[in-house]
């Protein structure tokens, strides 16, 4: 059942699904539970309280879908739009891209503020196009925290501010796919009204979990939304989160357990640090692209995503050929380029539970591709940047001082 | 995080979440993949191609969906249907009636065929209706296999008589959840256009995939089915089966190691050998009612189900008791009474990776339980009368002779 | 790697290895660690301390030795005699009789006490040779507390009172493989010198550690010892000690990992409810034994095992068929008769982690087996009578009231 | 149970006990079972055959006994020697003095060639020994094939000619424990006549099983030896052996998967490409000691370890500093410098199954370390020198062309 064994660990640094903690694979690695047992209703009821922490909200509802990304992008839009109805979208990559065509083929009225891939979402068309909407009639914003594709990450801060400022009640709907638990979310305070994020992402588990979280007013609007739902209606989870049994259809018992694992992980370690590592990997590893002569796909450093970062080759190569033989030659898992930058870019995801040695294996590896393609780098010169950074900035591991 | 910590193994008798195999779990216990590495694609199209086996297709085409049996039941409906069609549905417990909300809620035209819960579908009234159909009004009959509520096996053969013999082209969906794997299916044999089940039933795995196996006839309906669907939509799977990646978004690693050792377990075992042990710890669990002097809430023969049976207790007995107690004192876990017939049944599970001792085990609490809540059963009588059917017919294990 | 693969789980009743609880897999399912970080020391210590515990001794010392049973002897004795040393061991079934083999190998003067099979140690005899002792030239006396082959369980209270009657200063020395952590065993109180049993015994984990205790007695005859020992010497041991680096050699990180999950079930559950559970266990197996007309191989009532029946079978019976059939038909894992009783009887082992329903289904498949081999066993009947016991004794699951 | 967590994998590059492969870690995640059962023996012949492949014998009987490299030493010497026996055995640094320990303890005669830590086995004083021992004095040659401690392997093929050369009937014990399934080893070619390993070092495994291979000539010793011994004792095995089941006493189940699992691996890799990149890990990592401007431990390149380095620091810096720092900032796990050389080197273990990247990942966290201590490395020019080799000598993975 090894089709392709190579010796010693894979080194995975796609943007997802990332490393999973051998204490989330243990907590995992058991038999099936009768769901309506009292246990797992005790657990459960832990997790969504513990989930919301990981949202930085209070004052919302998080709902656990049995789904990917995909399925919780279409939780938050069908809860709260009805068909026609106009909404704001930023297309600026790959998974904007397709959370645009999944918001069309909703049939939702799709105003797109396009970007170049590489830049952030254009918060200025979107205040021309509030400051024009005096009826109201953009009922969301729709916007991806992170762009996975191009490793930009947008200012949701700013968002917000547009909205204060023209007092528009348009819903703040957020794809945190590749930012919750590993970038700076604030939900409450930036008053988005539904995040989602996914459980393979910066949770480090298996796929499986759509972690969606709805503001009261995301709620409210989920009461007269007339897109048609079933599975993922959150009704159907209110309903059951009343009677105190959680679960409209059968969980993921082993997810169940290894959430709270994952959970009691980033807890440990402290949601701020876990922030501030993905942030020092993230310098680290930009700081080795320098070195290595190349460009970051992201334009502007206001942009950079502290999850992944998109290096851009030169044109005489093609980056596809960069991740199969890190994979063939070296173990070594990186992203591919998609769509408009295929063949141009390739991605070093560094998000989830990670630390500075693997990242420093990874930017070695990835030298050692550079020269087998035919890139002109100068070995060790990443790595060289990126220790000389880390070396001042890594904390002690507080469990072991 | 064992927050119910009882010594000894869980007996699990729910008719879901199933016992896995230790086989499987070992499987599944695993760090993530990059998913568009070849090995994954390599893998998957391994599991495609042999999930056909289990309905019993060829001509059949599988999605592996990561959702529920709520979802696979969505993804059934959505794409072969448009909002308005008139669909035929039976009423006969628990799982069906969510289906039919499922139905209604996503606009079809449900014309309901209702059976006291007991009994399997009233195919007398769907021959009226198909007769009287000359217009083919009817776009499609759903019907479950096998109602997990109430322990009622429908006859799909003669539902697939019924359609020829008034050469009704209405599309004929069945839910198979706690059916196949473990029951007789024959998807190609009996016209089935669309069939559909969980991984966690008789797949003896997690919670987690949702199989839905599609007809040419089905395949050409989605064509033109104009239901809203994105995160169930076949396009976006056959499109990437074609570029023989195989998945629109990410898989759940874990699940599809799970699966390969789930189907070579079954096919080790033999799937016709797999589904003559369920028959036979149907038979022995029926036997064990019958000695206890209960009733079977299925009310013929014609209709009993080889995965759960559903046992009426007196109406001085409070069934959820039954279930409470087994729990709590003997680490039994069986099913509730639903709906109609809560209160008044307790259902035993006996699907998936299951033995005759482990049933034994089962029926011997239940005798316990029985007399614990005031039942006056003769304690060993339903063991007794198990024993002395399985003692005549268990095979030996094919490798150990 | 399954190369004898039958479908649901195996139902394993030999007296050892015994099941592990998934608590404790889970707790092992990880990679190596460096053993000189300070995370062992740290675990050992804890580990040290409980194991003190379940040998319910104050002031002795543990070693947790990576080894078997069978070392964990040879550590016992190398540690606290010397060659030419007279020693008293009883003789009473295959594992006194190999203790007693390794006794004479390392050249001890073995002064046996032999009973028959099936009955326990003789006392009376012992009485006699301590009060013709008055040089005291008996250095120790070898006792198992538990014998596995026959089911008998020796007085070792009894042996203390006759120790300390005639105010001899034998060392008493006892093998408790299959009793500690499972019956009633008290170092202290009972003036146990040395004690030792093993990780896939009641402590439900897997094979390689040997767990011995030294009373204070026992260390200060270690000083003079002077049987030849190396890797058994609890003198590297206690060097390890002292520097708080506890391992003299490489342990096991995944069992240190799993003692301390083993321990923690232990105390969750209470070690008088363990012993408490195993009493009742080791009853209903009695009761079935007597309702299918068959006898205990150990003769009196004061003997009967809680950890082990080993039942005689009639003459025209071979008991190694019942042992092989209920593995080839039933998953049943059925102890051998050994030696002198081999074809004669076979054993069912009750020991570690275990509940009522594993063991019933264990002794329902023991009646069909009984009835395939010839024996006319009324089916259900075992199962009856042990019900009828367990159904009045089973407390409430302390955790789930 | 995780005293010291810290985000991220643990990078352990002690020389043992070393990173387990998840292939060998899932093997392992199972219940025990019946080691009488069919299928143990069945198991269990298989890795009796394939475990004399790793130790390039045809003719040698192995022994695969639960216990740890010490026990297997005491395995080697007892059964082939008698008190009194004289031995040669030479003394170059921890593990060979522990050895020598051990011969002193068990009685022997040991003629030890000792010397200067850092250098190999004094051939010219065994040359010599040799020539004037015509009298057959010298019962047996024990050497570490790689002592583990300095790093320094020896030459056996060389102390197998100077026997030759003598016509010198000595037995030629070879402790193999940080050498066999990572150097080059050839039992019968060299006429070695006891070889040993544990599990915990190149096979991957968790601690637990040593594997003592004995030659014709040492099994024919084994009948006269009259050291003590019994749990060591290959009468035992052979016996066993003889009926076909194996195991004198209880074998730890899990171990034997996992063995079957790690040889697995092993073959499939292809035992000659996992000591050719032993070889390459090993020469990566001095090229990156020499960049640094350290010195190895070891005097000569004829003695270099391909398993572990033993790296000297200067005068003004405590090595074990590096240790404790490793592992407390960077999640690293070195090996101490032992006795002699104690805070002299520190050690990197580059053995078992491990990858490039994960070896570059150790350099680059060396170097910070370095830094951290005060000593003024080039940060990046240690990975920038195995880099360099590494890119021109690392095969593609050969089942991923």
């Amino acid at each position: 059942m090894d089709y392709v064994y190579g010796p010693g660990r894979n080194h995975l640094f796609v943007p997802g699904p990332v490393n999973i903690p051998e204490q989330v694979i243990r907590a995992m690695n058991r038999n099936n539970e009768d769901y309506r047992s009292p246990a797992v209703p005790a657990l459960t009821k832990t997790l969504l309280e513990d989930v919301k922490k990981i949202f930085k909200t209070t004052s919302g509802t998080p709902f656990i879908i049995p789904t990917t990304g995909t399925g919780a992008w279409e939780s938050a839009l069908t809860n709260t739009l009805s068909p026609g109805d106009r909404i704001v979208s930023f297309l600026i990559g790959q998974f904007s891209l397709l959370w645009i065509d999944q918001q069309q083929r909703l049939n939702f009225n799709v105003d797109v503020i396009e970007s170049d891939w590489g830049q952030g979402a254009n918060l200025e068309v979107l205040a021309s196009k509030l400051a024009a909407d005096s009826s109201h009639s953009i009922k969301a914003i729709c916007i991806v925290h992170n762009e996975t594709a191009t490793g930009v990450t947008n200012n949701l801060a700013a968002v917000r501010k547009l909205l204060d400022h023209y007092q528009h009640p348009a819903l703040f709907l957020v794809d945190g796919v590749s930012s919750i638990c590993a970038l700076d979310f604030r939900m409450d305070e930036w008053g988005v009204d539904v995040a989602l994020t996914g459980s393979q992402k910066a949770l480090s588990m298996p796929t499986g979990m759509g972690f969606v979280c709805a503001s009261p007013k995301a709620l409210e609007a989920s009461q007269t939304a007339k897109s048609v739902r079933v599975f993922f209606d959150w009704k159907d989870y209110l309903k059951f989160y009343k009677m105190g049994t959680y679960w409209p259809y059968t969980p993921s018992i082993q997810l169940l357990y290894g959430l709270r694992a994952a959970l009691d992980l980033i807890f440990e370690e402290g949601l701020d640090n876990v922030i501030a590592r993905h942030s020092r990997l993230a310098k680290a590893t930009r700081l080795a692209v320098e070195a290595w002569g190349l460009k970051n796909c992201t334009q502007k450093e206001e942009w950079y995503s502290d999850t992944v970062t998109a290096v851009l080759v030169p044109p005489y190569i093609d980056s596809s050929e960069i991740v199969r033989r890190g994979w063939k030659r070296y173990n070594l898992s990186l992203g591919l380029g998609l769509n408009k930058v295929a063949g141009k870019v390739f991605r070093i995801g560094h998000l989830g539970n990670l630390n500075e040695l693997q990242l420093l294996g990874c930017l070695a590896g990835v030298e050692m591709v550079l020269k087998d393609v035919g890139y002109p780098v100068k070995l060790g010169s990443g790595v060289a940047a990126a220790c000389a950074y880390l070396q001042n900035t890594i904390p002690m591991i507080p469990s072991r001082i």
